[in-house]
């Protein structure tokens, strides 16, 4: 089935937001065979909208749009779809039943404007959102068929996963989806991941490899774009098999995995628990490892030790170890480890110390040194690390490095 | 002067690319006074995109194309372009010149597919690209004026801020440029923000107004479209002063500026010093506050206390009070941001307790629910809060609405 997307934002045409939402319900739909043949993004305005929907509609008889369903002023999709349907909205009570519930769960009061929210295009399915206020809507008639979703990404994603994706699969008589499989790494640069892999590419043909390097590590997507499901999902198998007998450890898990689950998980299934003390990473690396959920299986808690004087108090870091070597020293580092280990009664232990800058380097100790230190058990060691790019790109990339050395020195 | 934007290749239909181009062309375009009416994406197919091209030019009479103008085979703008023309492409010598002097300084040799990129509409301008060896082409015939601009992100800006901008703008009899004004409001709803601006935009015309709620917070966003330059700035200073005065302190800065960079300055503007004590946010508030450049100046350093021992041990919160009270309570949320501040000895300090989910959530304390702690000297509150979403969202806005109530207790 081939469709084209509208995204709908004033924001969009003046540039100020990036349109992520388009290549995300791409991709979803391309889960499903369904192929987008257009996008298209126009303004928050009524006649702007029309237009685009019907040109649509002429030419792919489908169209999904995005945004501008809110409870604001600027919100005018339905009304610009409604006027193409030839059916005036209505006031939904059950919708309305729905944001009121959804409100008393929260412990609020809607505000007067959400009532514009229940107001439904007449003959429209609802798709109900239950991340949000604004449900998604259904509306087929003899110009087409226009699925309208909310512009806030969380929502929009749960929609097109849950409701739209599978009810537009099931329209479609036979899907050659196309089927993606991502491998993650980390711990190893692109170019010295490419060089690995090799001739690769040859062995896996018809599928195709992408590198697509992220801040914390290196993914690499293997896709295959016009077999069928079966076939394709055994080709594809088959391929991230040879990739990861070439990447070795590097290659931490596939799809939508996280470092920091795989963390926690080896962590809990050995029986260690952790803690961490960060002084650059100012808590990135603990907020990595709590996002994880279920974390409090494994990860007891950490020390934000920015200040010299915390190091000192709160990790036993002697005051003359941080004289002697600078607070970016494999000394301090180790120090930190041992620190929170002890403090916190932990078998397992991270410790990141480092210049994330922009201020703060020098010849010797340059913007984007990083000591990682490393306890398990009776085991520690420090390893040092230059990382470049911005202040942010430090931080990610010590954190994912911190990450990725604990890992390694786990049972597996 | 209006436009259409049509950006060209299959893989941003395919999801895999998000089109930042888009973006960034209407950006610089919009800083000369000239609109983009709607934005395109089509695939890397002849009639998708002289179809696109097409209809574009009956609409608004401009276009500018981005991408397709590489040496492969899937480059096929200039073919499509060139049929709508009626003009054949012809090698161009000078082009080609160009392309080889390029090689010879990078040392390398073209390949043969390189000359298709000197192969030029009959009757195009070329716009050289110093910074790559697809040149941008300007076409104007009948139908209307084309301008193709390569696809790689670095030469398409180049392009466009020192070729296609310029050329424009001079197009234009009285260049207006659209202005906008951004005011960031945080612990406020969309819904409760808009009620308290009534009727506001009536009071800005001709200005206009948008709602951007992000996780963290709602972007109000203010726009002129037709005023001379120092008009619109003058018409965006006064509507931005009367939202400040109807969101009130809500309203926290303007721009890019962010809430912890403000709390930070703020802090270090009174002479306070801050540490933290986190549960639920799991290090996420700390990692916020250090994402600032220079937050040591205020910032100490926190405690990640996610496992109820690391409560009692590492913030002195009595084991009575959390097992009579729970570990989500006012009394814990208290007893954590004293505990802090005591032990780090700072005068301001926030504490976060809270169940992020998915599990964990009862019928009295739900998924969401949040007690946050703040301390000023010897000021101090517990807030409750129920945010709605994900773990991830629960957590966001558990640390935007912490940074929020700090600062509404802080000196001005």
């Amino acid at each position: 089935m081939d469709l084209e997307l509208i995204t709908i934002g004033t924001e969009l045409l003046l540039g100020f937001t990036v349109d992520t939402n388009s290549a995300e319900l791409a991709r979803i739909l391309a889960s499903h065979g369904i192929r987008v043949v257009r996008r298209t993004s126009v303004p928050d305005s009524e006649h702007a909208i029309r237009d685009a929907v019907h040109e649509a509609l002429r030419r792919t008889g489908t169209v999904i749009t995005v945004g501008g369903l809110g409870p604001t002023k600027d919100d005018i999709t339905k009304e610009a779809v409604a006027a193409l349907f030839d059916g005036p909205l209505a006031f939904d009570q059950e919708v309305w039943e729905d944001i009121l519930s959804r409100y008393r769960r929260l412990g609020r009061t809607p505000a007067g404007s959400n009532r514009s929210q229940a107001m439904i295009p007449r003959g429209a399915t609802v798709l109900p959102n239950q991340w949000g206020t604004a449900p998604g809507l259904w509306l087929e008639g003899p110009p087409g068929r226009v699925v309208m979703l909310p512009g806030v990404p969380y929502e929009m994603r749960k929609l097109a996963e849950r409701e739209v994706g599978p009810r537009l699969a099931r329209l479609v008589a036979t899907p050659a989806p196309i089927v993606s499989h991502v491998l993650r790494t980390a711990g190893i640069a692109e170019s010295t991941l490419a060089d690995r892999l090799g001739d690769v590419d040859e062995a896996i043909h018809p599928l195709t490899l992408a590198f697509l390097p992220q801040t914390a590590g290196v993914d690499v997507r293997l896709t295959s774009w016009d077999a069928p499901l079966e076939e394709a999902k055994r080709r594809l198998d088959d391929a991230a098999q040879e990739i990861r007998r070439r990447a070795g450890a590097h290659c931490y898990g596939e799809g939508a995995t996280d470092l920091a689950a795989v963390v926690i998980e080896r962590l809990e299934r050995a029986g260690l628990s952790v803690a961490v003390a960060e002084s650059c990473t100012g808590g990135l690396l603990a907020g990595r490892l709590t996002s994880v959920r279920g974390s409090s299986a494994a990860f007891m808690g950490g020390v934000v030790a920015y200040h010299n004087r915390v190091k000192t108090q709160a990790l036993d870091v002697a005051e003359d170890v941080i004289a002697g070597h600078g607070a970016v020293s494999e000394a301090v580092a180790l120090a930190m480890v041992r620190g929170v280990q002890a403090r916190f009664g932990v078998e397992a232990a991270l410790s990141v110390t480092g210049i994330a800058g922009p201020e703060g380097g020098s010849e010797e100790k340059p913007v984007g040194t990083v000591w990682i230190g490393i306890a398990v058990r009776e085991e520690e060691t420090a390893l040092h690390r230059v990382y470049h790019g911005s202040r942010w790109q430090v931080r990610e990339r010590a954190v994912a490095g911190a990450l990725y050395e604990l890992l390694a020195r786990l049972p597996s």
